[in-house]
């Protein structure tokens, strides 16, 4: 593309990827299309699945996650985000293979955790497996001082896997019951805003964080303030809502 | 991408190219990411505006549309969507330019048209004044032989041209009552069904289009049926609702 454009490295999952671009720009203050960020966009939603990788039962993401990366860095995209939080465990490979900055999901959210409540010190986060056995939220929380509280082993394997499972095929009022009950455990424990972890998990959380949006954390949407704080500057990115 | 992929010339609007992302994912009969449709999206929203090239009052978007669709048949891209009507105006030029065939929108709401309603004689179109001018609705319909009901050039200077431009500024609830209006207009002079021949009108139209979904034919939904049909087959394609 001749303009400066943001790469996105997408389909993990589809329906994420799209939740990202429409987030993106109803946040960006445009008028007129000529004035939104261009992007490019390397969907490949036949990257293996990244919580079976990290589990042990499934082959490794890494060389389609990094064929996305070297495409869009070959492109000459400016910055890249990537709106799935598993994949963010294979960052350091991935921001290896780019000159271009790989904005990273997980401090995007940490930087929106203290936006919506400066005073939280203990962070729920709902994530993937994937994502919770990597500790990639647990290292960066526990690194700025924040006390992480995460679903039990036994709470991931009856609440969380199923329902991120039933969002992947689109059902997501099924889902609901159970994000309802994982939450409730977080905030029983003490925790004082939850962190949506994983890009699928707001598709099955609506009506709860329609009702209380301060009271969470939608990482793609912090990963939207990040690329809008990159592109345009801190002062366009809206405090988050 | 090694995997076959839909290529999607986009940012035309950008949030029309969202929209028909997710329309995509959510019509595919997929129950994990891997077998959604992988996409390559080139979205360059500094393309030139469409309508103001057409009506004499701004530069071409050709030079722009060749070049995405250039960069996507060059990556291998299937087949071509271009979830904006207007742009459509250059599909000649555009296909000639590609070996992978680009789905054409407008042949795509014809086909839903007749889907929603196979006894439909007159058929209404809410587009863009550049659409309008060019006649792809127009032209494409009649040969069919439906009867082919627009707005007024007066209804395009006080409804439709001012609705589109707060739709784009995502002013989607002050346009509402526009498009109320020029859709009323299409049905009292006999559209039995209504095409929302522009990408971003159903954004100012959710609902009136949930009201009654079998009265409107969305072209980015018609536009994704076509998607499903050529990577999937026809049957796997939902009779649109």
């Amino acid at each position: 593309m001749e303009t400066s454009f943001l790469g996105v490295l997408g389909g993990m999952g589809p329906l994420a990827t799209a939740d990202f671009l429409r987030k993106l720009v109803k946040k960006t203050p445009a008028d007129v299309d000529q004035k939104h960020i261009p992007v490019l966009l390397y969907g490949d939603c036949t990257t293996p699945d990244r919580t079976a990788s990290v589990i042990g039962q499934g082959p490794s993401p890494l060389p389609h996650l990094l064929a996305g990366i070297r495409f869009l860095a070959a492109q000459g995209a400016r910055a890249i985000c990537i709106p799935c939080n598993s994949a963010h465990c294979w960052y350091d490979e991935m921001q290896a293979a780019s000159p271009a900055p790989l904005l990273h999901i997980v401090k995007a959210s940490a930087a929106q955790i203290h936006r919506k409540n400066p005073n939280a010190a203990r962070v729920g986060v709902l994530s993937t497996l994937g994502t919770h056995r990597m500790g990639i939220y647990h290292d960066t929380l526990t690194a700025i001082g924040y006390e992480v509280v995460t679903p039990t082993d036994h709470e991931f394997e009856t609440l969380i896997s199923p329902a991120i499972a039933m969002n992947k095929a689109c059902k997501w009022a099924e889902a609901e019951p159970l994000y309802d009950e994982a939450t409730q455990r977080l905030w029983d424990r003490g925790a004082e805003i939850v962190v949506l972890g994983c890009t699928e998990i707001p598709f099955g959380m609506e009506r709860q964080y329609r009702a209380n949006p301060m009271k969470f954390v939608d990482s793609n949407d912090a990963l939207v303030d990040a690329a809008l704080n990159f592109f345009i500057g801190a002062e366009a990115a809206p405090a988050a809502a």
